[in-house]
């Protein structure tokens, strides 16, 4: 199976039937775009190795390598030297733009995380670790400073965030994350068939803007499970605000780590777990 | 960071604050439980060897692993000969309902795509596949019989799952998926923090039942993304039905593959992508 044409959009056009109690039609419709994209890490001079193949929205994809890698401790924020498209000889033509190389200054820049030879879904956040124990063990940064915005501001933020939301508007298909400062101000908003590639991009963003750690508030547009927990806690964001339910192990891991963490947060009402 | 308590249920208690326009409110939730599974791989006679760590929600652990197993073409159905809690003595007690050893008859009974030292969240599909090449590398079985309910039918498959999702109900947290006949019976409904855990789940409970080819009809709760298609055509189930969104690759998939593709399926439409 090969993958669609080179550099696709966020979404593409498809015709589709449509079953009612008034029949049968065919129309046209919009789907959110789905392709791997493979993560490679170098240090500068140095030949590149594969860490990661995510299943994601193509569009932003430096943001959503740089994110992934610093989120996952592999690079510091300060090492990342360059982010660009895998210009190899041998690369399929048809790839060209699902493979994105970081170069860091030196290998020492390169964590000990180092997730060589795994590969991840449109939804993975805890891939690449060997063992449950590998699985639970989460290194944290320390934490942005003006964290949480008041209740009344956070309820505000989903509706905000889904005002900014294109891909989803055309597809119905696509998660949604924002970093956000204490007063509500959406700082980044990014879309991707998978919420934890979503998250990635968001901080990749401002990791690439050299910004990293001028946003307080995480919001995603569906649940908080455990990896985007870890992956907040893992770039010391202050506050998760999610439109969906945490989980068990999401609701330990933000109270173990000081993280603030709101689900079922609408126009009404936020609760919060942690 | 440790893991909750052993055994846990599918979701627990916990108190939390709640903020309205009312104000300031504490009171008790219920959350879905998302533990880590280890998933081990044996020959009878031969040391386990780890193939898997996924998050899920505890229960139906042995037809997770089972489901899994079969869906990644890791071992035939016809090869398990035993699916057992670890019992290892070096084992973290802690860990004790958190590793399941899959066994079977022969060496040759493992197949060729054994994902070892790799490791998924609850939503992975594709995680183990080490490029690009590899995740776009779908086998699959033979197509089972009776395969596609009528729209009408399927337009109702939805709300009859709904019915049978008791850890949605209390947390809201969950996915679900189903597998249903032609007729649109419902023959096994399983819930889960990561829908492809809900469906290795269900595919499971058929393998275990020694029943693994008496469906035809997968049921999913939320979208349809590339690895629930890679599964439903890695198994020859005939249709995927799902509530949501597909993506461009999902449909690509099931147009090459032959899978009758329904999203944004509920008791007003249904939409065929493929």
């Amino acid at each position: 199976m090969s993958t669609l044409a080179r550099r696709p959009g966020p979404s593409v056009r498809t015709r589709v039937t449509q079953h009612t109690d008034d029949g049968v039609r065919p129309h046209e419709d919009r789907l959110a775009t789905e392709e791997p994209l493979e993560i490679r890490l170098a240090a500068a001079g140095a030949p590149a190795e594969r860490v990661w193949v995510t299943m994601r929205t193509p569009g932003h994809d430096f943001e959503l390598a740089a994110g992934f890698a610093v989120n996952e401790s592999l690079v510091a924020p300060s090492g990342i030297v360059r982010v660009a498209y895998c210009t190899d000889a041998d690369l399929d033509p048809e790839q060209e733009f699902n493979v994105v190389t970081i170069t860091v200054a030196a290998a020492t820049d390169i964590g000990h995380r180092h997730v060589a030879q795994s590969a991840g879904s449109s939804a993975c956040g805890v891939c690449g670790k060997d063992s449950v124990a590998a699985v639970l063990d989460v290194r944290s940064a320390p934490p942005w400073p003006d964290a949480i915005p008041s209740p009344a501001v956070m309820r505000g933020l989903p509706d905000a965030m889904r005002e900014r939301q294109p891909v989803f508007d055309r597809t119905g298909g696509v998660h949604a994350a924002a970093l956000a400062d204490a007063d509500g101000r959406l700082l980044v908003v990014r879309e991707d068939v998978g919420r934890h590639n979503a998250v990635d991009k968001v901080i990749g963003a401002r990791v690439l803007a050299g910004e990293p750690r001028s946003a307080a508030c995480l919001v995603v547009s569906g649940r908080a499970g455990f990896e985007l927990v870890q992956k907040a806690v893992a770039s010391g964001i202050g506050s998760l605000v999610a439109v969906g339910a945490p989980t068990s192990l999401s609701v330990r891991l933000a109270t173990e780590s000081g993280l603030a963490l709101f689900g079922f947060t609408g126009p009404r009402r936020c609760v919060q777990y942690a």
